[in-house]
């Protein structure tokens, strides 16, 4: 069983119930996620041993997300702990016309003020195969970045595959710096990027290249500058969505080896229960098939059908076993009952 | 800050939760909403100074409706108070092939007893610049037509512009008196009307034209006869509805100013979180489209695009705001998450 | 009134709400239902004289499932009571593309340890006009298919009429017997099968036909040996289901009286809010179709559309009036709000 | 098994949760009770054979009340149906120094305005043992009185017993006439009846006797003038209540058959779950007693104890079996659990 | 009507309910609340013109903090915009032998970073009779409290009664300065003070002086250092707790006007609904018993009738009326049903 | 840290909500819990190394209970799988005078079916301090008690310590066998007893002997016995309840060390929250006190505070920290708000 380790933030999510408005809601659905705990359980789910690394408050909010971790079957030994709070965000659930809207209140939480040094990262990746962080850890401070750059450092010298998902959040990098002043130090030990291309070459403070994602044949061009710049890169692979509503999504993928273009088809996603985390769900799917298909068709098939599964469960991440994934690309897609 | 005036009756809506069927309900959700006050809703949420004149027993579901008017941040300062009980509708949320189902229990509530006289209307609609009312008052009873009536007559003497949205409900009407009798002396004194042209005609006696909305051509010929009646008539409007299923509907709009026809593009609303109070939505966003636009397309857009956000909230009336509805109008409707 | 007795297992169903995993849920919905309880409602629903034969537990989960019973209005004097525990199955409601899952935990139950000779049949069925039963009870234990054998008998033997639903389900016939060994001796006295041919020649023994249901010529020449075999057989009857995804399916039905084909439109189904028990629905309409109307293609209609509605109901059986199936059949499937 | 009979109003209740105030409720648990309809339940829980006749309104609210009286195993086949609306009643649940709040809405419910002649009470009240009535009917409207009557005359010439809970509300009582107007006719026909002595003489038309219901000696001389003014009396009972809090009471109860004082022990009641219908739990016990027992004595016992259960019970009417009644006189009161 | 005005921060409080940890929750009731707007809320409901100021940020969760405040008739017209997030507290709310228990997630709120010179006090406070304030704004921040003096010395310039509830927090007070440092020159202008003695020498810097309160005759010597140096004191009173458990409270309170000691009986209180917000109770009752009933036995009576009903009301303020008060000071304490 | 390993069953646990009975529940509140899981779970609480042995079906049902295991931090590596179901109790909290009722549906279960052989013992209990198994397992099947005695046995080799809680349950020990044929020869390997001693003694077939657990002094003679028949015996410890009603009990504790009797005071619960599991909670808590204090005193009071801190939890085990414990037996009890 592979060894799988995630760096990143979990945070409090409170939730609406059945499309209410913040306003008309008496009650918040109280569950736990963020970008790289949702990859790790994922891959929990998958078989695949998982450890999550953050830094979470010594009170009882903390210590229930600690819970979640544990019930999810992820490793949390390395877990430090310290800080004010843990992070929070609202999630008002959209339907139809009406899009869903995420108010952050993630700001002064445990892990935006963890420091380098606080993780033992040569203890914690001795043995590892993979190391998974994410655009969201620079994006919330300074000491993040510097904490997360710490590991990715610890993860390359130690021979770990390293994966990113970019996740750029205009809503946060608000301490001073910008993605290209801090991006591109922390990218350029990536074996494994998730994103589309512009946001990988806005980070890397690159001018956009508008890629047609429908046409194959041009894509490796567009992909060949990251591949030179970052010259540990093996794949990048991005998830291709496009928005019919926000209950009617269409889901596809691409991904790039340095040689040949891989391209998923496009599924019907609809109506969506929650399309939150289904960008980690691709992620953790890609990771997985990865691993485990030396494939990379089935690998991108995989993350595909992991992503369309997540939009039909609620919470952050993607509750599905390797069997329903499995189900899922081999299947014709009825859904039938099982029973 | 323009200030807007509506009259009618405000209710306790009950209604079962997930689609179950009454039988089948151990709990009600409990809300409260009525026509007119679900135009004054909309208008406040879009920053008008919106008051709602009513009539409230006085008991804790009276009190219990007026903490919610106060809520929505209408003005409740010259409510008045007294009669038996507040009316009440049972509401069962239909789905796919199967359509809500209404029952409504709202005889002998405080407003259907309501009296000409106990609403001092030269100081309620001072300084006013538009008095809103519908044809449900006038559908409840005797007393309360009259009380409406002398509303309108107010108004029509101080100047305030006046709209009514018509309203038709085939199971009110049960006093004794026939629309044709009562409404006409009511819709005399219009500005603004919203309702289909035979809904119009039917109320003042005249007969069924059929009216074929994809013609625009037609249309002006068929509406001229509404503006003949009612001289002091500037805009007649409706919302076209196409009902796929009770949970997919088509929306759009006509507007006739008495010189042109303006039309809104249809749009798609699946899934559909509530039906209920989407004419009060457009007629909300037609009375602040025609308050603020001076432009009769961007209001009927505007009116379009809030009633199709209302198919999206539960509950009677729209909790959208302005920026949102906008948003809808000029976006691309994919309804992305907003993170 | 008609008279309509049906044999079978109710059980307490236990479902995750809001499309949960079972491992995210704190609570599980509790209702209770089976496949020939079912029918009893749809039956009693219409005003048919409907009685349920079962066997309870003497314990506070079979009174509440007997509460159930009676507070639908199916007759439940005949009941006999005894055994260990009320069966039980877990149901997991999917969404688009993730198909509803049944865990069933229904061995050991009441029904299932039911013996020849506990139930008065002579004294049951007197006086009736229909005996129903369906490929459940021969599938749950050894006991029970006799005891199902000896209510068709007599049944027979009296003269009512026999309806079978054929429902295989291969998670049952757990105890060591094939459906060929069992079924063709329960089968030889139907009046009414439901089930597609394919499964009916399975449980006879026979090989697959493959047929083609789009190709109604050919259908009577695929149906002939089954009527052949079952010289009592007067009409044929299957559900068409067409699995868009788990929250959009498509309904037909097709009819074979040994004459001629009927064949009901394609309707469409979305969303879906609880799909168990549709094909009971579609029994219940039939039974109800074939007693009321005298026309092979009303009560097909009828089946199709009751099996449509049963999709908007949550629970396991189709709580919808008469009246309602009817407005469904004559209507334009607009599902308007009626106020 | 004995049969008896109830006639009364059913209503919809709606109750707040978890001691909310209504202005703070956004739904209302929905059950179906009423004092007489309350007293057939637990006859039907004791396996007495109760019947229940009323008049419900023909919607969906007045089926669902239906169904309610078929679950709780009370026949229905006399009930008639009309009317405009099911009576409501809005119940906010007190705690510890916040007393319950009642909100009644029931004017003009279906059966304030049953009229005499509607129910055929000869066919109703054949082969009955028992027929019960409160001084609620009367208290409603004079036609429900007068109907009331009807039926009490026909109950004395068949020879049924008659049971009358006085049940004075003086929110009731609206109609313009006072009890004392109506009820001495009524109630001149009693061989049972429930209440205080004072309430019973008020009633009647009689000054107050404040009798000390400590001082069993003195009871007799004031009730006896009760027996002189009713020949067919044959039992007078009251609870005694002692109120602590909203949640704690102690309760008692009293009987007299015209020649000896029964009393029974005061038992503690805390936490009180529910304390609405613990009148009607009384009376039914009390009947159940009297029809059973051929014991004053363990008929008041079975009175009291099933009044102190009813507190534990959520909703209007005593959800106990006969066995755990009997425990209750029978046990130490320790409450353990069984299992 | 008096007009009074609050300062102070209002926040999201998420509870768990039916006594769950916070580790078994999967939702948190969601109310808003705080002290000073907990006493606004109190005297509202009494018919007070009430006034809240605070500040609170420009996003959805701030929104619904401000339709709370509208939802309760507490005018807030002169809030602040602003700042990053709404403070939030987390309860689970205990009970028996185990205490709630309180998470203070409320660093960095928008009223945590109020400055100075943001309100227009002297605009607010115009015509005002009260300005009440409490410890837990000096707590929070340095700039809180510097904008809560500047409130108090506007307030006190233009004749406006000034009470503080002393409230204080030992997990507060974290922006290193002390009571004794800060709160000596915002107390010197109360003119009516709520807490229990230690507490204000405490946070005047002057030593433990242990006061019995069961002694009525050493109060006033207790007391009258107090009103030495605050020269302008009128009123200094303190609730009095026994807390037997978490669900059972003995309420009483004293009452020192500088000449006499006042005190009230000690009421019991269980079961307890919610605590969190009875000191808030009490404020606004003594508040209100001082402005209209210049009796300071009663107003003392009030305060504590309204602490005790408060424990049965859920959430932070006191949803009772003006005549529910008083008939709890006038009353028996039964608690009867009303009906 | 201490490592503690516990066998036995693990249940899904259906309960009532509200005090509602069975026959009212719409839903079924859905915990996971069973007597030495529940021991594991507080062990896990207090920072001991627990792990629980079970056997589970591999089915969602299963996998559910395997995730609750995990979430509270209890190690689960050596759980085996098979068989048909999870075991099921059904659970309906009472009030006041009506007492918990629980509904077994717990035959046929994964574990009743575990068999000698299947866990590795040796692997199991190598490097544990403790070994604790509960009277429940022998009862449910006579394979369960092989498999529990195989523990025992490798436990007793290993010199692991051994404890059992005699948990009598007349509802189980169904299969043929009773207390007295099977208990001895597993009892005798115990080092630490809880239970009353005439269960002791009824198990190891011995007469009663009616201890009064109020006389200290004439203890030691009445458990002496018992350290004869078992050598290994170093503690016997019971809890003493006295049930005032099931809302309200007082729970004390004995503990005989073969010298000594200890004795721990009576403390109030009320309300009871939840009472299922407050003996293994005492169970929990003893063996902690007994591993960590050196203390008998300390280590029952410890045990005492933990059990009456459990009826404030909902669900089957003691989610309560060391601390509070602690806090428990060193504080005053009055269980203030911690803020």
């Amino acid at each position: 069983m592979s060894r799988v380790v995630a760096f990143g933030e979990i945070m409090l999510r409170l939730s609406t119930e059945r499309h209410l408005r913040f306003s008309q809601s008496t009650a918040f659905g109280a569950t736990y996620g963020g970008g790289e705990f949702n990859v790790c359980v994922s891959l929990a789910n998958y078989g695949v041993n998982a450890e999550f690394v953050t830094r979470l408050p010594e009170n009882e909010i903390g210590f229930s997300a600690l819970k979640e971790i544990r019930k999810m079957n992820v490793e949390s030994k390395n877990i430090v702990y310290g800080g004010e709070r843990l992070g929070i965000y609202f999630l008002e659930t959209g339907a139809g016309t009406r899009g869903s809207n995420v108010v952050y209140d993630r700001a002064h939480s445990a892990m935006s003020t963890i420091q380098k040094g606080q993780v033992d990262w040569e203890k914690v990746l001795e043995g590892a195969e993979w190391f998974h962080w994410s655009g969201i850890t620079p994006a919330i401070s300074e000491s993040a970045a510097e904490a997360c750059l710490e590991a990715i450092k610890v993860a390359h010298k130690l021979g770990v595959k390293i994966s990113c998902d970019l996740n750029y959040r205009s809503k946060l990098w608000q301490y001073g710096k910008t993605p290209s002043e801090v991006m591109p130090e922390m990218l350029k030990y990536s074996n494994v990027i998730l994103g589309d291309i512009d946001t990988a070459y806005f980070m890397l403070g690159i001018p956009k290249v508008n890629p047609n994602y429908q046409d194959e044949k041009s894509l490796p061009a567009v992909y060949d500058k990251l591949f030179e710049l970052i010259p540990s890169l093996k794949v990048a692979a991005t998830t291709l969505r496009y928005s019919v509503s926000a209950s009617h999504q269409r889901i596809g993928g691409i991904l790039y080896d340095g040689k040949a273009i891989y391209s998923a088809a496009v599924k019907e996603v609809t109506p969506v229960v929650d399309r939150v985390g289904s960008g980690d769900a691709f992620m953790g799917g890609l990771i997985y098939g990865l691993l485990e298909y030396n494939n990379n068709q089935r690998a991108l098939d995989f993350a595909v059908a992991a992503c369309c599964l997540k939009h039909t469960i609620a919470g952050d991440y993607n509750l599905v076993t390797l069997k329903e994934v499995e189900n899922m690309i081999d299947g014709d897609g009825s859904a039938l009952v099982s029973r």
